[in-house]
């Protein structure tokens, strides 16, 4: 039962202790029976299902149709791109034995799934007028790791993975463009995250990938989530899987593709970005109960105000809010505010005889400090504004969270303070072993090179060497 | 390319050939690298998110809640239920390698999930209160098929499987039933298959449970295709799990547990119940296209047509109408009239300068054998209609032709006359020996005991014992 304890270990105290504490007595996840793996309870699956119709949608009418393409990869496909297998080697499951023999093959439980489209695309792929093929599936991924953390690195997790294949490289490009701002957008308009999109260096990119961008949010512990991914992958997987089309010229030529993914991750973003010390808070958008109403009565009153209550979330419900009656009769008013402030519930309507008679119902929003009193008669509309201006005050809250705990450094000791609490804006040099010193000091990475970084020259903040990238990056601790 | 080849293989001449070519050819499916693996390409891809759409509609409307639970079970679990590792422990692909190391314990792809969600459960449900736990996944599942046919035996389907906990029987057997008239309202509202409620034989049952209902229907070769299952399973799986809870006397007690299941097959049963010589046949609630627009003009008069047309796709989609223009440049109108016929497009409508001049579109059904015009104006609500009737008709024809191939047989000449056509209904002594007898000579097993079949009393068809369940059963040959 969620709320059975009251109070929450602080954020302030331990960030990953009051994490933990929030999904397991949210009741968002569990942890599943294998180390590593996870439960979605039903809460949680609640918020990931509302993500996930978002993000179909905006897949969808940006002309991509969904498939679906088998779990279990022959091992040998994922050799046939050097730098893919170099990179996902150490974290595959592997199933050697079916149906009750030993496999010729192994096959691998897919970590990810451009192998095994870019052999379908291969043979789906005949002429210029079968492109751009804009493919989507939403699949559950098996990654090993070795530090597994609840929602945000588990050894199975939910995605989608968008994988395309255009006739040359500006198409592609933008096609990983178009896949990355829809990724900001979803973090912004939904999830009320505001992401800094950006590419990564050379170190950090997607093996197997000529590019990779992303979408970083911040935590409130300042360290950088990141929250979605785009890549080019050149020509890489049009080689090793023979993806190519015939040119208007009759010529033959190697694709160009792309894959982008977003994963059930960002609920570890949403619980991060705008949870405190009460528990989550969930943006309107994501709410799987947006207003909660309980009704507050004894005796001869009770009926009255449960019915008028029921009468209230109807019309809330008829005007597109989701609204939730808690008519539990076994647990009191106060368990009730809590056990609903610990499931973030954006806005609670306390409804009881005096309430009634006055014809209104209290309000409390999760992170209000007073009560209002909402006339009963107007109360959809007054509801359906209220939740949008809770969405906004949550994104400005982020945003206004993120640039307090981002600051520029041109010293060391700029950067190493500035990373200790959140990001920092610095000059690099390029270099991967420029990087992983700074990591090896500081936990800090590059998380990216800002899309919108204006451009400025200057020395590398750990080595002096000129700056690489002819603009700064921003560099942090990341999950 | 769909429509490349003119002409399917009859139905009549080899019922499974022309199967593989239609799923092929109508490019719903394509066989996946592994043997007996499967991709779904976007055209089935979308039947199936319709599909999946409504069912899912349903369970929640019944107060069912979604979950996401592990994909790797400990090999150990499915041992706990001595039916349930027997029945599957032939079908089961099993990860041995994981991390880049050998696993202590070897960890199953879940063939089904009454293990882990038992696992779950146990741990959640503490009191009567927290009762009827009411849950659902959709997941992916792995049985390792001998025998794989596209959509209806591969070695990776696509599912929903509810699993929930009561008090007691009456509870679970009123939720058992529950799901089942669920599948029955699907299959006959949203695939027009008019399926046939009853119970399986104890031969017949799934691996742990105590009863096992089925809706089966007939395909267009006669044969039975089981088309959702919904298990009783006692206390058999609470027993091996601990999911118990603690009554309102305090007495701990175990759980009656439910499971149900759905799946992709679905999709084998909708082409095998309505497809023809020309290929696929969708009714209109599963099809991606409900109305196909195909505008036919050259040269001046083609901007003209072009726009009309257009313009009638908007209005039939404002009406909520899957309308579809298909202006592909490069292709004749015959091609076009083919390529939907053969995905199985409900209604086709064809707009030439004539036509536009009369005001209004031709239209022809996958199945009627003239065209009529319709009148552009009234276009979207005549559409809407059409559709209907469709949809009506299709089920109306499945039944008729379920009817038509379904006798009664008194003698085991009769019997073995029927089930070579279809279905026929017959006493059984319920010996599980007899059944196999049958089996092992005509192909035919018990599909059910029927729901609604009449009390009545007989002889064994095929040994002359007594009677066992007081009413006929189903025999058919089965998928």
């Amino acid at each position: 039962m969620a709320g059975e304890r009251r109070g929450v270990i602080p954020q302030s105290e331990d960030f990953s202790a009051w994490y933990n504490e929030i999904v397991f007595r949210a009741e968002l996840v569990d942890r599943g029976p294998v180390r590593g793996t996870m439960v979605v309870r039903p809460y949680g699956y609640r918020i990931w299902e509302l993500l996930q119709a978002d993000i179909d949608r905006r897949i969808k009418e940006t002309g991509h149709v969904n498939a679906y393409f088998p779990l279990l990869i022959p091992e040998s496909y994922l050799r046939r791109e050097a730098e893919h297998v170099a990179g996902f080697a150490p974290e595959l499951a592997v199933v050697t034995h079916a149906g009750g023999r030993e496999l010729d093959e192994p096959l691998v439980v897919r970590p990810t799934s451009e192998t095994v489209i870019g052999e379908m695309m291969a043979r789906w792929i005949g002429s210029h007028r079968d492109l751009p093929m804009l493919l989507n599936q939403w699949a559950n991924v098996v990654r090993w790791e070795m530090r597994p953390r609840m929602l945000l690195r588990t050894t199975e997790f939910l995605w989608q993975e968008g994988h395309t294949a255009h006739v040359d490289e500006a198409g592609a490009l933008r096609e990983t463009m178009l896949a990355l701002g829809l990724y900001a957008d979803v973090a912004r308009e939904v999830a009320a995250m505001p992401v800094v999109e950006g590419e990564k260096t050379e170190g950090e990119r997607f093996p197997g990938a000529r590019q990779t961008f992303t979408v970083e949010a911040m935590m409130r512990d300042g360290r950088a989530l990141q929250s979605g991914t785009s890549h080019y992958l050149g020509t890489n997987f049009a080689r090793a899987f023979g993806i190519r089309y015939t040119a208007e010229s009759g010529a033959l030529e190697y694709c160009h593709t792309t894959s982008w993914g977003m994963s059930s991750r960002m609920l570890g973003g949403v619980i991060m970005t705008h949870g405190d010390d009460r528990g989550l808070v969930l943006p309107p958008a994501l709410a799987p109960y947006q207003v909660v109403i309980v009704p507050i009565g004894h005796g001869d009153q009770a009926a009255a105000v449960q019915t008028a209550a029921a009468d209230l979330t109807v019309r809330l419900r008829r005007a597109g809010i989701r609204a939730h009656l808690d008519d539990r009769p076994h647990v009191s008013p106060g368990f009730k505010f809590n056990d609903w402030e610990l499931r973030g519930v954006p806005i609670r309507l306390e409804l009881g005889p005096r309430d009634l008679a006055d014809g209104a119902a209290l309000m409390a929003t999760r992170l209000g400090a007073c009560k209002t009193a909402v006339p009963l008669p107007s109360a959809p509309e007054r509801l359906t504004d209220e939740l949008a201006a809770f969405q906004a005050l949550l994104l400005r809250r982020a945003t206004d969270f993120r640039d307090s705990r981002t600051r520029p450094a041109d010293t060391w000791a700029e950067f190493t303070d500035a990373v200790r609490t959140g990001w920092t804006l610095a000059f690099h040099c390029g270099s991967p072993e420029c990087e992983d010193e700074i990591k090896a000091e500081t936990a800090a990475t590059p998380r990216c090179i800002p899309s919108d970084g204006p451009p400025e020259g200057g020395r590398c903040v750990r080595c002096d060497g000129d700056s690489a990238y002819g603009r700064r990056l921003i560099f942090g601790r990341s999950y």
